[in-house]
């Protein structure tokens, strides 16, 4: 059975071209797997169960998407504004770095897409690559150009790895200290820390 | 097929006592069970796989650890030294910290362990808990301890989340700039950081 994503029927769907038919089902395609994907994990999402969650036959999802990786891939696309930290002085880094962490599990819109990612980034190599090579790759390169100095690479890289641990621990293995934890509480005892990541010595 | 696990066949075997047997089965299934579960995840590990690896009876493994959830629990069983953090102080933690992080995965003992947890916390609720509640939850106790006041729990979940990261980034990621950068960049870039979450504002 086929449904309209937005729940209003058939008779608004008579009313879309088969281009913006075409492009509300893969919109409903992809919010159907982020969940899934985040939820059961990669193993335990096929193409059958997603198709199902939408209400529409596997053969479509295969139409639109062709195989499971590239149905992944599309569903955690990143949602990373890694332009924030382009425009970001070193001074303003642990701000914006602290604004991602909360931005990317606390915005409904974006927290699927960024958990189907995290979720599985340990034991699918298709979600690990993404993790590493565009998301947390992007990240730093912006956040290096920052930095500047022998060891950008380096901080840039501590910054992304902690600020993954501390969006691990808070919203996914769900630390209670974290999980209860207050944005200003955070940004108080992570923002000297991330500071100090920041910051080359010469320049203390 | 029945091997020996130190490989020195059928001679040796028969002098050891029946408990010393049971014991030296017990053990060469445990480090297979780490080995497979790091390596293939929790899901993609069974009973049988962990037979086959030590070449025994699927159902002599059955008798030894019941169902595979406790041979998980066993084979992952924390190799945390506690101690070591419990008898350190505000200033000593972040090089204590480090120390866990490198010796959890550089030691060849302990990193099948370490990384059989790790590899399936986020996708498997039983190693899920046993890290959050027992590994993080026991570390975060004698870290907290040493930095008191208000905030030391909050403190001690975001030196532990930072640290989770780092290992993660390192060591199963393999963000190129971390996984080649030597112990002593790391403590360099990442002493001072971690210091400051260990330092109350008050005490600065």
């Amino acid at each position: 059975m086929t449904v309209a994503a937005d729940g209003t029927g058939e008779k608004s769907e008579k009313r879309l071209s088969r281009d913006q038919r075409r492009e509300r089902t893969a919109v409903a395609i992809l919010a159907a797997a982020r969940r899934l994907f985040a939820e059961h994990g990669y193993d335990r999402t096929t193409i059958r169960t997603v198709a199902a969650e939408v209400g529409v036959d596997p053969a479509l999802v295969m139409q639109h998407f062709g195989a499971k990786e590239r149905l992944f891939a599309a569903a955690v696309e990143s949602t990373v504004d890694v332009s924030s930290l382009v425009h970001a002085t070193t001074q303003e880094l642990p701000a914006v770095a602290l604004r991602h962490v909360f931005e990317g599990f606390e915005d409904v819109e974006s927290r699927s897409s960024a958990e189907a990612l995290l979720r599985n980034c340990l034991t699918h190599p298709e979600a690990m690559a993404l993790l590493r090579d565009d998301v947390m790759g992007q990240t730093q390169a912006a956040v290096a150009a920052t930095i500047g100095g022998d060891d950008a690479e380096l901080r840039a890289a501590v910054l992304n790895a902690c600020t993954l641990g501390i969006t691990l621990a808070r919203y996914l293995l769900e630390v209670p200290a974290l999980a209860d934890a207050g944005r200003d509480d955070l940004h108080r005892v992570l923002g000297p820390a991330l500071q100090a990541i920041v910051t080359p010595v010469s320049e203390v």
